[in-house]
């Protein structure tokens, strides 16, 4: 491609409203365009990333057997009522309505989608194990549409689904779809890390999440060398079970701590540290209230107390809802002297407490030497704690680490979720009617151009990674009125082309600067300087990451091939950056 | 691909909404499934044909130089609203509000946004000419979806969009895009028909179609040895303009004609030919209301009426409007009468008429004898008949031929309209702002798979041109636990996926029938059959469209791939159907 002829208007400034380097940068390289919060035009740039983004998920789906399709994007509700989900899933979900006044979803995801397709369809056990994928658009109606294509309101997916018959086939695919999957990453050439997730809203059993290593990332990650890793919300910690061994309970007693209401306060008011005070955070869900306790100085995990209460619905009590049901403001609510049938559920880092300090139930005050058993009974124990860096890895003890990821793929066993309640059932060997065990498996193809700019950039532009490099080389003509430059410049550009090289000839009228700042803006990998250097039969060749060496233009352009091919093959910009 | 692991679930009965034969034979073929009226999903073979239909436009976009990019499906409504179409499009347009209330439509057309997108940064005349491309899904709330992939809400469209600084680049590009719509014509295969059109909503000055032909088309295309070809919306005719030399004007007289309504009855009851009759028609406009006078045996031709007058709102006056409005049931209105202000257009079908029947302006009454001049005025004079199969051509005069298509492609020359309306200027060579000129060209992806369906088939099932089919040849291994069968069939199986043909192995355990029915429903051009024959060291090759042929085996298939690629080579089921 001729730059001239190249719609790529590059700018200077990136326009206030990019919030994260990569929205900035893929906007000021001529990338994409914002048209409307959260939603995007992808110029032609942009969309060659995408489309070799698309082609390597493409290949790897391929070649595990999973078969590509199409879903439809605006779904009928009805379908989402049968799964149940058309409520549970909130303002997120686009919605509209046809000129019949009928109900239809933007879909965000489409389990209920391809478990109609089949369900008629899909009945013997001979047909059995089967996947199918889609690379497709979806909507997700974020409050505050952010980071660019990381959060956007309209984005690119492949999502893809299997069926199984027994737990067996599932194990299998999923394995194949996680291999799958580090191939992707592997192809792509960013640095990731594989963690256990947690499944969420999704629902199912097992689930792993596939993230790029970013400063930026939302997702906090934890590792450990001996191979264990998780996300924060999924992460759990080794558990050294000590249970109060007090040698003597002090009496529960009442104090004034007026106006303190952060644990730090209170603690401090009382002159005591934070793991000396107990946290009673109320929630409300499907069954009612739920008390929940946990020490004072670590963070209840939200997603944990969803998953141990089998209940997604699961949300923090507001102020005033608290205000009303005990007549006491929030930070003063303890486990003394709750109604009989409110459960109790106590997070593991209680367990070895005794004497600890508990809001006292009427505002303005706590109880401090409060014992649990004695002074009120824990329902249920579990593990609550977000884990973090430096506390006990799980599987080895040793003190786990932490980094930032962005999560690109996100892999689920759904088990029977869908099929039971969406009529998606098969007959058995035996004559036996059940419902079919599926998996799904998605990956953010337009969040992976953004995720790749957040790990791979530095302060003159992008660094694309040569899979998914819009170009790979750049050939800048620095004098397009020189003859000599001209011609070494067409005849390399026809060469590199019939050899299969994508590459962009910088042929306009423009000051080798501007050329150069072009060139690192979009990332090219490798950058062909024709200047005048050329008189003495040389020409440039410099790495997006490294510094400019000349090399000797013979008759034939060999050393001139060679030291391209040697080159490209060994770019691993990866390794430019420390990111983990 | 091997059959039993491919999901294409074949169907002995098409639903019993399925309309036309493509939707039947799509459906039955496992290429599509219905999940919503006008909504479909596309199962593999179905996206593997779409995927070649997208290929061959994309490759003859790129040839000419447009530039693929993506726009997004949802657009707000504020750009809508700047190019006033918000409210002229009408109940088709498919709308939905975010959750912050804010109004957004699922674009059925993208002008708004491409210009919204290039108005800002496409200022000087030096980025000119351009033109992008996209293919994407679209959407029209059609009121009574139906024909399958032909008239459906969700479906997919390449658009393009060019831009010019003048008029004679636009002419430059519209031929470009007229000779890639004409090979992405020949290269898919079927036969087709450009036609003259007219351009609707959409604007402009010039515009062609390009209609695959079936008897089952939508459209009505006329056409003349002579090589003019126009749809019926668009077409002209000789026009032998003859005023009206009567003899004598008789004397005006009003009759009664109880309970006659239509043109015939009228005719029929007054001993008179539908010739003698002139038809009043009342439109309602922008403007108001039009009447419009035209022979009573001829069709009027809304699209010609529309343009005359320039106003694409014009619709015929509802029953009860022309009630309120005279105070005559509508059969009974005519131009005698009428008020003062209110236009009078008459077709040129009108002009040698005299002594001729209008409608009474009474109820069961009709004047006769009626001539313009005398009884009433004409302002204007325009074409507006429906042009049909036999009138004169207007280049040369032979009578016209008529067929059916159904339009695939359709280009337009904008001009202005949308440039002027939504600040879309740049600066020209002496620093002058102007408008840029704009072209846009569409090509329906999805329905072009239906059209092909239509145009061939037969009643044993689909018949893909090679260019799109989902596979190209297909080997039927007849008995799958004859070792010798199946040793031959995975050879060439090997052997022709290395050659790179397409081929699905039937290996499914199934009767000869069965096989055969499935090959010739899913229309793969080529099927191999190895069975009994080869104790004898034959198989047979057999095309869609022919009869099987037995061919040696010998060792290394040498004969057989010769006469494979032979028969490939030749195949052009195009010719095996009278169409035209």
């Amino acid at each position: 491609m001729r730059f001239s002829e190249l719609y790529a208007p590059t700018l200077r400034e990136a326009p206030s409203d990019a919030d994260l380097i990569s929205i900035k940068l893929l906007i000021r390289g001529g990338f994409v365009r914002k048209v409307a919060a959260g939603v995007y035009a992808y110029l032609p740039l942009g969309l060659r990333v995408l489309k070799k983004i698309e082609n390597i998920v493409r290949e790897e789906m391929d070649r595990i057997g999973c078969q590509e399709s199409l879903l439809p994007i605006i779904q009928p509700a009805e379908l989402w009522h049968e799964s149940g989900r058309w409520d549970d899933y909130g303002p997120e979900m686009m919605k509209l309505k046809d000129r019949h006044e009928r109900d239809f979803t933007l879909g965000p995801t489409h389990e209920e989608i391809i478990t109609s397709v089949l369900r008629s369809e899909l009945r013997s056990y001979r047909q059995f194990p089967l996947s199918l994928y889609q690379i497709a658009v979806k909507y997700r109606d974020e409050i505050r549409p952010r980071f660019g294509l990381m959060r956007a309101r309209e984005f690119i997916m492949k999502d893809a689904y299997s069926f199984h018959t027994d737990w067996e086939s599932l194990d299998k695919a999923y394995k194949k779809f996680y291999n799958a999957y580090s191939r992707i990453m592997d192809r792509i050439g960013l640095r990731y890390l594989v963690v256990e997730a947690d499944s969420g809203a999704i629902g199912g059993n097992e689930s792993h999440e596939f993230n790029v290593l970013a400063k930026s990332g939302e997702s906090t990650l934890l590792y450990c060398d001996c191979g264990y890793a998780a996300s924060d919300e999924k992460a759990e910690y080794m558990l050294f079970d000590k249970s109060n061994s007090v040698e003597q309970m002090s009496p529960l007693e009442r104090v004034e701590t007026p106006g303190v209401r952060t644990v730090e306060e209170v603690a401090s008011f009382l002159e005591k540290q934070p793991g000396d005070i107990v946290k009673s955070l109320l929630y409300h869900g499907k069954k009612g209230y739920v008390m929940t306790l946990i020490r004072g100085d670590v963070t209840l995990n939200e997603s944990k107390l969803k998953a141990h209460l089998g209940d997604q619905s699961l949300r923090l009590a507001e102020p005033q809802e608290v205000l009303e049901l005990f007549g006491v403001p929030i930070g003063f609510i303890g486990p003394i002297g709750l109604p009989d049938n409110m459960k109790i559920v106590a997070d593991h880092t209680v367990k070895p407490l005794a004497n600890f300090v508990v809001g006292g139930m009427k505002e303005g005050t706590h109880y401090v030497n409060a014992c649990y058993g004695r002074d009120f009974n824990i329902d249920e124990w579990a593990d609550l704690k977000m884990v973090q860096e430096g506390d006990p890895c799980p599987k080895c003890g040793k003190a786990l680490k932490g980094t930032k990821g962005i999560e690109l793929g996100h892999i689920f066993k759904l088990g029977t979720k869908y099929s039971e309640k969406m009529n998606g059932y098969f007959t058995d060997e035996n004559g036996n009617s059940k419902p079919y065990i599926m998996g799904c498996y998605g990956w953010g193809i337009s969040r992976t151009m953004s995720a790749s700019v957040e790990q791979l950039h530095d302060k003159n532009g992008i660094i694309w990674p040569l899979s998914i490099a819009p170009y790979q080389i750049i050939i800048s003509a620095l004098n397009t009125s020189d003859e000599q430059i001209m011609k070494v410049s067409e005849d390399l550009y026809k060469i590199l082309q019939k050899k299969n090289y994508e590459v962009l000839l910088d042929d306009r009228e423009l000051s080798p600067g501007v050329k150069f700042k072009d060139a690192d803006l979009i990332g090219i990998p490798l950058r062909i300087t024709i200047g005048r250097k050329l008189k003495e039969q040389k020409i440039e060749l410099k790495l997006r990451t490294s510094s400019p060496k000349d090399v000797e233009v013979d008759e034939k352009y060999s050393k001139v091939l060679e030291k391209i091919e040697e080159l490209l093959n060994n770019y691993n910009p990866g390794n430019f950056l420390e990111v983990r």
